[in-house]
């Protein structure tokens, strides 16, 4: 199979059907089959040659789906920038991948002599926004109005479809190769789940398209033949807004994101009633968030997704039916398509519920990391893909992720994985958001250390936190110092960044690990 | 993936669930596992080697399941035996695959002695039935009581899973190559679609599971990690009765299947309020039969597959939403997986509504015919499998199956479909079921004529028939000459093999076409 096997199949079924919504713009299966094959023979013309990288930063639009699709479609690879980066790590995502033609949006272009100058292989850029046309750039709209349409190149299989820098919370990005069975694999095993779109569905895309969990929900609605509704980015009342008008069935979230919707004012003025499923992945949902997004939103299952770009990026979910108090921290069982395993750190499998290192092998298993093969081999071993993130399997097959493996807190010679901490502090009343991080102490070597966002109007105090920690989990476990907060550094994947409150703390230390 | 990925998941996450039922056997999925490896064991002590072919020849069972497992368990080759064949072409298919052990039931033993004289190289025989292991035979039950577990060999993706003889209307069996991609591409492609299997769901083994119609709801359940009830062969009590007791919710059957369901007396004895899927192949099913079935199995959504053993086996689905009389005739719309196109002679893609040859492509298409190069190069041109279906495809992408492309008659210079005539005549209310051929005439070459079997107490005329034909297709596809029966030779898939009534007309013709 290849990416944009689906578009064909939908333009044999229902040509006229809607595919691609943006703001006031709209365009059938049969318009997007057009204008995909005149881009991709634009980008033929701008000297795209087969295996090429070719990049796009910017925000969510329908002319990011036809990107999505062109690219394959001209046998090139696709490179989608993480448009939280700075233009310093930009330029050098473009360079390690050897990108020689960008596109661009509106709110992106400003970069664009940042990015000149950081990296002179940027040949051609391309202006995909609707503002004027910027100096040394060429006009997405032109390009397509004056491009002859090409033959999809129809290559697929375990060729390298695209490279997905790694936007993670710690270390140098590095470029993920995936093939097209890569991101196909990943896709049909959670659709065989039915926790996913199903025939008909229209896909918000709120979350950025750049990230791999929205792109798999792309990815599975492009299989599927169905609609996509595409607003520019995250914004309660934009999603309420279009969730109503669109009669939205399916929605890709981060928790984060859930409260701003279930807080917003507004959010009982529009009707919800559309939805079918709501996934969302980054973090676990706090039971009290769940309560009541499941009475905003009566209608829609909730499904978390684990997984990792590494990984197409699924590996585990955890169903609607499976949202009991009990599983709520769970990650949820094994997609269809994988396998998963805990292992110690000689590689062999350990018993349920031992923790240890969570690994997957299975066809959406990366080729790679983009010219890093010392990387690669350590990431992959024997076929498995050694996650880095550290969890059990329980006797039911639910997946508990702990901890990142390397932000292992170690405090007076124990092991303490920062995640079950938070999941213990996240009960508390009080308490809206908390991230749990290892910090420097001349007793413990490293303390237990909690940074908490209140709810709105209460306090915490680190007595009535430690006394409530400690009657979930242990006390060694229990936080030695708290500190609240009103904001925590979010990733663009909806991650806490820790290494940025960690820098806080250790940023005199050489290493951030007592 | 491999074709015993599901079994490892399945363990991991519900070991004392119930996998398989047969009659009063029943087991876990734990106990599966360890019967499973122990099995595995036992073959490669008997001497079977890495990509060896372990055939099996008898009736549905439990231990059939066990043999689909053990077998790439033990790194070795599917070949499941067609059981209506004579004991001259299972051994053909046995010598031609090179087989050297084979499992047997007690309902198949009494070919041995035939088979091993026509195939001396059949090393080793396992008895799988419950009566007494005939002599020179292995026990199954002790094979897997005195044999050491082996791992499983865990290889799959493109390696070569199965033989798996296509038990054709025309021609000289043919080892249908497939890989474990193959069949598993097929299953996801299906379940996608949502008319499969859920979890939890529990398929009954109705139709024989050598043919690859049941062993792609095998492989579906197998991935699912689902239930399989099994009956030895189809039997309309003994169905009504498994899908009470069991709650069954997924089943596949064949149109006269179902319509020997509803005929039973004791149908309305049952409860069948479980069901919730009934697939169904090898011909269209009827406005009548379809209205009566829908009301004895009012919770049940009906979905029509179309493919081939060398598609392992989906290409097309007739969802339930679209069992409307427009579309009834029609086998459904594209698969998620796979590609289907009608192309011309010359291989050029035609337009919708026109009649061509049906070809398909996708990670579905068999690796080839086992040591036949010329009919492999055949079959798959530039990766399409050229199916020697002839059809179309509406404006809409549904196809319509019109003929075997060799069963085309042509009659007075004008070429007939003969399902076309057969889809025609079925709707004559006189009608129970038909088939239609061309036969020798004088005047036309090929005549078209009718071979029917009435309903019960009705009679038909061929001037009768006539006249109903012509009011819906053209006059030169009416039959010109009708034969009333009491009875049509069915194959093993339940379809009608017209070769049995071609060779009555044309058995003093050295062709049979004109």
């Amino acid at each position: 199979m290849y990416l944009t096997q689906g578009l064909h199949r939908a333009v044999q079924q229902h040509p006229d059907g809607v595919m691609l919504v943006h703001g006031e713009r709209s365009s059938t299966f049969a318009q997007v089959a057009d204008r995909v094959a005149r881009l991709a023979g634009g980008l033929r013309d701008l000297g795209v040659q087969d295996g090429d990288r070719v990049a796009i930063l910017g925000l969510n639009s329908d002319r990011y789906g036809e990107y999505l699709l062109a690219v394959p479609w001209a046998n090139a690879v696709l490179n989608p920038v993480n448009i939280r980066w700075s233009a310093a790590e930009i330029a050098y995502s473009l360079r390690d991948s050897q990108s020689t033609v960008l596109l661009v949006d509106d709110a992106f272009a400003p970069l664009l002599p940042a990015l000149r100058a950081a990296y002179p292989g940027l040949r051609t850029v391309i202006h995909y926004g609707d503002g004027p046309t910027p100096a040394s750039t060429v006009s997405y709209a032109e390009l397509i109005a004056a491009s002859a349409p090409v033959p999809d190149a129809r290559r697929g299989g375990d060729q390298l479809a695209g490279l997905y820098y790694t936007g993670g919370t710690t270390g140098f990005p590095k470029g993920v190769m995936l093939s097209h069975a890569n991101l196909i694999s990943s896709a049909f095993g959670a659709l065989a789940t039915g926790y996913l779109p199903e025939f008909g569905a229209r896909w918000l895309h709120a979350a950025p398209m750049f990230h791999l969990a929205d792109l798999a929900g792309w990815n599975a609605q492009v299989i599927l033949g169905g609609a996509h509704v595409i607003i520019p980015m995250f914004d309660p009342l934009a999603v309420l807004r279009a969730i109503d008008a669109h009669r939205i069935t399916d929605v890709l979230l981060v928790p984060l994101m859930v409260q701003q919707l279930v807080d917003h004012p507004a959010c009982a003025d529009y009707d919800l009633s559309s939805l079918r499923h709501i996934i969302y992945g980054a973090s676990p949902i706090s039971e009290a968030l769940l309560e009541r997004a499941m009475k905003v939103f009566p209608s829609a299952g909730f499904t978390q997704c684990y997984g990792m770009t590494e990984l197409a990026p699924v590996a585990t979910l955890l169903g609607p039916q499976d949202h009991t108090a009990r599983l709520l921290r769970s990650a949820g069982r094994v997609a269809p398509h994988v396998e998963v395993r805990i292992v110690d750190e000689q590689g062999a499998e350990v018993a349920p519920g031992t923790v240890g290192e969570i690994v997957a092998s299975g066809p959406n298993v990366m080729l790679g990391y983009w010219n890093r093969p010392d990387d690669t081999a350590a990431a992959l071993r024997d076929g498995w893909m050694h996650t880095g993130d550290g969890g059990y399997l329980d006797d039911d097959g639910y997946l508990f992720v702990v901890d990142r493996i390397k932000d292992m807190i170690v405090s007076g010679g124990e092991n303490v994985y920062s995640a079950e901490v938070e999941n213990a502090i996240a009960t508390h009343p009080s308490v809206a958001a908390c991230a749990v991080l290892g910090v420097p102490d001349q007793d413990w070597g490293e303390r237990v250390h909690a940074v908490v966002i209140c709810q709105p109007g209460a306090e915490l105090s680190i007595e009535e936190l430690r006394e409530h920690t400690k009657t979930l989990i242990a006390g060694y476990k229990a936080p030695r110092s708290l500190e609240v907060v009103t904001e925590l550094p979010v990733s663009g994947a909806g991650k806490i960044v820790k290494r940025e409150l960690r820098e806080k703390y250790w940023g005199d230390h050489a290493r951030q690990v007592n």
